[in-house]
């Protein structure tokens, strides 16, 4: 079933569908951790519903964010969001697959590639029942070397590459880019409480870059009492920090 | 001009020289990030004075602990730091280049190798005045990939290793501990502040490891107001975590 979902109350309007994976912090979390320049290109790779490309388009100022989805249902979806939002001269959403992005999308043009990829291999974890979850969740229509590989190939030299994943991959990750040129310049752990372990980390890397990382100070989830999101997360969800 | 510092207060006690490097947090940080299962054998790479065999032999259980030092001055005062403590059995300095390593311990024996590298590439940053100090802060006598390449050979199948490093040095880290085999396992990061970012981190490897990482809950070094170290950090400099 459909819902709409106040990405930005009064603001930013979403639709969802319970049918498919809704989003989660971490999209927002990289949308946050992510920064546009003005006027650059931004392709985002399994756009979903659109959460990244709206918050992109809505936030910051590029000048054309492009989802690229693998689901036709999730491709119609997002595309009533953004007529909704009136964000259709800053949004474009592309029918297909990622490991054909060539096809669609020029080589060595894009300034900024964004992915939530699925975290599950197909060897591990559970497959969730719904085939629609399924996709999102598990490395069915893609790998994160699908992602890491094809992203590389659209951007241009010094265009930047974000990413939201476990901690688990974490070490895959940073190997993997460096293998497409895509030197690992900044991250940042995504953890539930100041002593608390991360489970998910920010990264962000540079075609072509020099070697050099830094790491920023964890996003710290809840504050103390582990009831109610931190300032910096509410913030981020629609407070001070959308102005 | 020689001093001796209390590693532990009452305890354990290290000779130092202000001519050469002298112990800093990270050191002592690693050791207590390094878990030394009984009657292990530790090899320390570069063990400079010998704080990290020293503290690993009085805290842990290994069976036996071998520094490397290059600097024949500080395996002579290290070696006295030793028999100071009357830990002669369980500690053993050699005097030695690591490039070398190969040539005093035998191949694929060791069960966990240590090590806090210079953190400076030749090429970058101030070479500091004294060659002694140099020698600790800059890759003169090895490289990062020196200690990884030989640390490698050293370690049984599922040996581990651990390190201390610049932040900043992370991405190469990861990619080279991948190149020789030794699966990144465990990541710590350590900040001033629970808001500071990171610029020193700690990690464990294991030789033909399987892929999947863990990383801890940061290391704060100094309580909210800056000024006196955090119950963590006083634990580990001898209060309740020394026993």
């Amino acid at each position: 079933m459909e819902e709409i979902t106040e990405l930005i109350p009064g603001k930013l309007d979403l639709i969802q569908d319970s049918r498919f994976f809704k989003f989660g912090n971490d999209s927002v979390f990289l949308a946050d951790f992510t920064v546009v320049k003005q006027g650059e290109t931004v392709v985002d790779f399994g756009s979903g519903s659109g959460v990244i490309p709206l918050l992109l388009a809505f936030k910051q100022n590029p000048g054309k964010v492009i989802g690229l989805e693998y689901q036709a249902e999730l491709v119609e979806m997002s595309r009533r969001s953004i007529i909704i939002n009136q964000l259709e001269e800053q949004i474009e959403i592309i029918h297909g697959d990622l490991s054909r992005a060539g096809e669609y999308i020029k080589a060595n043009t894009i300034d900024l590639l964004v992915s939530n990829p699925p975290y599950m291999p197909v060897d591990g974890g559970r497959i969730s029942k719904g085939r629609e979850k399924a996709i999102a969740r598990h490395e069915i229509y893609c790998t994160l070397e699908d992602v890491i590989r094809e992203g590389a190939k659209l951007l241009r030299f010094a265009g930047r590459m974000t990413m939201v994943h476990r901690v688990m991959r974490l070490a895959e990750i940073i190997s993997l880019m460096k293998e497409y040129q895509i030197e690992p310049k900044r991250m940042r752990m995504i953890q539930s409480g100041v002593d608390s372990s991360p489970r998910v980390f920010l990264i962000e890397g540079r075609k072509g870059g020099k070697q050099g990382m830094r790491v920023e100070p964890p996003l710290i989830v809840y504050s103390r009492d582990g009831r109610e999101y931190s300032p910096e997360v509410k913030g981020i969800y629609g407070g001070g920090a959308y102005g």
